[in-house]
Order: C-alpha cells, then sequence, then structure tokens
C-alpha cells in the first residue's frame, strides 16, 4: 500500500472500520456542497459525453467578472495542486524559495523536473510567522519564489506590507513569486492579505485559488490560477493534458460562483469557530499557534495522538512529516459548533 | 485566443452560433453516458466535499476484477491522457519510439522531459498499418516505444504476430513498452488485439485504457493504467498531485463497469454502421482507410471540407496538422445510422 502524505484519508478509514470517521485531518468547509453546486453536478452529468472545453470559456470569463479581471488572466486547473505541478513542468526552474513547514507538493512539484529547492525555516518561537529576514533570500539565480497565504500547515498570514516587499524584490531579482492563496477567504480580512490588487503591475506574480476548500468541492477538483503574463499561462496550459478540467466541475464552478449567501454563512462560522477551537485546544493542555484560517497547527507531546483519536472514529493530521516540523506537531480543521465540540472532547480523552 | 490542436470544440462553435454542433470530430460512443453512471455521478455529488480517494481503491480492485488482474495493477488517472503525461515525468525516457501519425499527446508529454521522439512514418500505400521494418528501430538507447492500438487517427491494428515481437525486441532492448489501448474495445474483436494476457509475463508492459470513450464519459475524465511493474506505477503517482482523479469520476467509473447491456448494444452498432459509414464516404468520392475502430481516416482534395461543414453545424477532425499526414485528411466519428446519414448528406453537399 503506497504511503499517503496528506491528510483526508476517509477512505483507509472506512475500509477498516466500515464507517466514516469525523474527519479533522482535511481544512475543508464544514457547510458540506452548497446545493446549488450539487444541483449543477447532477444536471450537468447526462451531456458529459463531450469532451470538456479545454479553454474552460465560460468559467474563466465568469472568475474574471467575479474578481474584476480579464477573462484571459485565468487558468483553471484540476484542483489548485494540477496547476502547481504544470507551473513546475512549464517553468523548469533552477532554483526556487519556500519555507519549512509549507504544503508539500510545493517540493515535490519542484524537484520533478530538478529544481533546487531552498526552504526557509520558519520559527515555532515567531509563531511560524515570515521575518524580514527572508528578502535576503530573494537574489539572483532563484527562478521561484512560492508562498503560501495564509501558509498551510500554519495558518498564519504574512504582514502585508512586507509581502509587498518580497513581490518588489521578486521583481528586482527576476523572478516569479507565485502566492498560494487558496484558504484566503477563510481568513477574517481576506482582502488585506491578497496581492490581488498587484497583478496587474507585476507581471511576474502569479495567484493561486481553489474552489475546493470554500465551496466544499474538494472531490470535483477545481482551482485556478491568475496571471497578467498570458503566455506564462499558455505554457502551463500545454504542460499537461488539455482536458484536465471535468465538465462537471466547470458546471460546479460556474454555480458555485453564484453562492453569496453561503459565502456568508462560511465567514462568519469561521470567524465565530475558530477562537473557540483555539481556547478549547489550550484549555487541554495544547500549544496552539494563532492561525488565521479554518484550521489550526498545535503542538502537544502526547506520542499515540493520531492513532488514539483515529480509534475513536476522528481522523487528526500528524505534522511530523512536515520539513521544519517533527513529532508533537498536528493540524486541525475548524468545523462546526457541534462537530468541534465532538473533537475537543475526543482529544480530552485521549490526553 | 490558445490554438486547439484536437477535435471536440463543440465550445467553440456554440459560442460563435449559439447552437450545439453535430460532432463527427471527436470519437465517443454516440450512446451517450449510461443511465447508471449519469445516476452514479448525481447520487455521488453531495458526497464530493471530501477530497477523492488517492488510491481509489474501490476502483482499482473492481477494474482488476473485471479483468481478471490484480488491483495492484492498475492505476487511475484523470483521463488516459493524464498518465500519459505521468508516464513521461515519472520515466524521463531520453529517447523513445512512435509513429506518425498518432496522437498528439504522446509526442508533447515526451518532449516537456526533454525525450527525444523518434516518429516512424506509416504510409498511406500500405493504409498507415506498421510494418516489419519498425522492428529494426527498437534498439539499445530507446527507453520507451509507445504505440495506439487500434491507432489514432487511422484506425489502423498492428497484425497481432507482429505486436507480441515488437514486445519481445523492447523486452530485449530494455524498452518500456506502452500500447495505448483506448479504443481497443470497439474493434470487431477486441480480444484478439490487446495484450493484456502478456502483463504477467511482462513487467515492461504497460496498457492505457480509458472510460472516456466507450461509455461516452468525456466530460467526467477517467482512465486507467495495467501493469505488473508496480514500482513504476508508484512513480506515476508520485508524478503529479495525489488527486487527480474526482471523487465523482471514481463513482462514475464504478458504475460504468456493471453496465454490460450498454457494451453490448454499442459493439453490434459500431460493427454495423462503420461498413456503412466507409461505403457513404467512398461513394463521395473519398479515399477511406480501412479503420476498424470508431472513427475512420479519409482524403479528399475539397480545400475547404471543414469550414463547410462548420457552416453546416457539423464538426469533423483536420488532420493536416497531424506529424505523417497533410492537408486533405480528416478524421471522422462513427455514430448512430442517422447521425452517420446526416453527416454523409452535410459532405455530399458540400463535395
Amino acid at each position: 500500500m503506497p504511503t499517503l502524505t496528506h491528510g483526508g484519508d476517509w477512505a483507509g478509514f472506512a475500509a477498516e472500520y466500515g464507517t466514516m470517521p469525523l474527519d479533522f485531518s482535511a481544512n475543508i468547509s464544514p457547510l458540506g456542497l452548497p446545493e446549488g453546486v450539487r444541483r449543477a453536478i447532477a444536471e450537468a452529468a447526462a451531456a458529459q459525453d463531450r469532451y470538456p472545453d479545454p479553454l474552460c470559456r465560460d468559467l474563466c470569463a465568469a472568475i474574471g467578472q467575479s474578481r474584476g479581471l480579464p477573462g484571459d488572466w485565468v487558468l483553471c486547473g484540476n484542483g489548485a495542486a494540477d496547476l502547481i505541478w504544470r507551473l513546475a513542468l512549464a517553468q523548469k526552474p533552477r532554483r526556487a524559495l519556500i519555507t519549512a513547514p509549507t504544503f508539500a507538493e510545493y517540493a515535490a512539484a519542484l524537484e520533478s523536473v530538478g529544481c533546487e529547492v531552498e526552504q526557509v525555516q520558519l520559527c515555532p518561537e515567531q509563531d511560524f510567522s515570515l521575518q524580514e529576514e527572508f528578502l535576503d533570500r530573494i537574489r539572483p539565480g532563484i527562478d521561484l519564489v512560492l508562498l503560501c497565504e495564509p501558509n498551510n500547515p500554519t495558518g498564519r498570514t504574512t504582514r502585508p506590507e512586507l509581502l509587498q516587499r518580497i513581490l518588489e524584490a521578486c521583481s528586482d531579482n527576476g523572478a516569479l513569486l507565485v502566492l498560494d492563496e487558496c484558504f484566503n477567504e477563510f481568513l477574517d480580512d481576506p482582502a488585506a492579505h491578497t496581492l490581488e490588487g498587484k497583478l496587474e503591475s507585476h507581471p511576474n506574480l502569479l495567484i493561486l485559488k481553489a474552489f475546493t476548500k470554500w465551496y466544499a468541492m474538494a472531490g470535483v477538483r477545481l482551482g485556478y490560477a491568475l496571471c497578467r503574463d498570458t503566455h506564462l499561462l499558455g505554457r502551463m496550459r500545454a504542460a499537461g493534458q488539455p482536458w484536465a478540467v471535468s465538465g462537471l466541475a466547470q458546471a460546479a464552478g460556474l454555480a458555485a460562483l453564484g453562492e453569496e449567501e453561503y459565502s456568508r454563512q462560511l465567514h462568519a462560522l469561521i470567524a465565530a469557530q475558530r477562537p473557540r477551537m483555539v481556547a478549547g485546544l489550550a484549555a487541554l493542555g495544547c500549544r496552539v499557534i494563532p492561525g488565521q484560517a479554518n484550521y489550526l497547527l498545535f503542538y502537544h507531546d502526547h506520542p499515540d495522538l493520531v492513532p488514539a483519536l483515529r480509534k475513536k472514529g476522528v481522523l487528526l493530521r500528524d505534522c511530523s512529516n512536515y520539513p521544519g516540523l517533527g513529532p508533537g506537531w498536528y493540524r486541525c480543521a475548524v468545523r462546526s459548533a457541534e462537530e468541534n465540540q465532538a473533537f475537543l472532547q475526543a482529544v480530552k480523552e485521549v490526553l
């Protein structure tokens, strides 16, 4: 059986126990698939005898419109992860800068094309927030800088002022700055932490976004890249099969863009539940990193927290395999009040 | 607007004309999505807030069972095209052998990782069938041989006896033989033209299969690789994101495997309609290559056949951009009796 390095392995649990777990190991909207999206998928099913539109014309136009950007600055992918791999293959950077810890697919994709990946260590003493010293690492020879904002698994954002200086340093040194903003919408103030407003002035900025997490569409697979450099997007489009985005995902994405009430509810829910989870974990003796998204990184020296919770039907993300972390670090989702209570109760029983 | 190199661009037609075309440019079952598959997608939609099982455990087991092979010899992909790109990235062959003409994604994927691709020219004088001379091209230094059986766009199969000698030559020279059998089921005698029976004795044989064409699931995206070399499959799994196969595709695939009556009807339909299309095109003065699948390659020196048909609402695949072909070569699908009549009538009016 191959090793799984990410969370969300409900299927492994279901195969073993015959039931579904309470999954706190994946960072997905607890509100479930919006009803309009579910209906769109069901209605689109019969028309899937056609190849999907390889250019995702309608969806790119709708995304562009929703964000106030030209539709040809949008490239859709089979989840944002698809676009990370396409970017690596299209650019074949020789040397790239990422943080440690961060999402494991960055290094995997970059190293698959022979890229030297420098991982800048983030420190628990600074709650894993990015420091000014990062600027010194951006220098000639660095082709690509890839940051996750908020970072996964820490949930931390970089100060907007520092992020802008990082962007300028990338411009000055001929580097492409890739910002993975897949969890941006889960922040209390998403607008304060996006560089979308810099796309027009900075063709060396590429932003990744996902439908996966916010609209609970993880099984549908849909993400997109925003970039003014349409030649780069064209190379990414050519760095993989033409039909990566299924017709079902295109229909689902179009429907999701209209789910404004869902978005309002979700934003309120996460903003309300995050501090309660922080307090609940802290009360149980965990050291909680003050994450700002829909998941929390925490530390506890209990040696068997993940398997003990699993026996209780609860999945937690063991973060010991992240470069820059180690045994005792865990990531949990922030979900509904009821689920969070059940999760905290299970943790309490184990500790 | 980026150039589209494949057929099936109904979306471009719809954007221009506001209606759907009669699409003879894509090679898909004319029976549409099986009802059981449509229902499976609709029923699975609500559960897509979960990440898809990255290992496709249930689907791999079911495919293995349906083919009498171990489940761990199966690797699922986001369409067979996804697996072609993963194979290229996982193997990074230095030199590969393919035919001309053949499916364009092979060269695109191989060249993306710096592979030298040798294209062995197939001749119209021999109806584009593979000749014994191909064996001489398999030599030390060739890491990979990739053949499409039946070939796309020619619809031609290689004599089984020659195909087996090609497999042995690959074994003798340390080459991986990749057989793309995505259209195998459309042949009158699929069993006579598959090398599945050689998988056990030849770990250097990898076979690609698709749900896309047979079950009219092109918009859903699902294909798979069969290989005894599970380490190779593991490297392919690692050569891209873990969640390439959507939860919807996994549900659809499981349902499709039970569609036996659909398969019987489809097989009978194609076997009956193919000779009628050959005769119909020949009667209109086309030179028809005797294809054996659900599509036909033909030649006519009319200079504007594709745009003229498009104005009539009919899409035809212009094959002039295939290496090894040129202006005047076209590929059409074999569809239902009624659609084929409409197609032939439109061609007649243009010629």
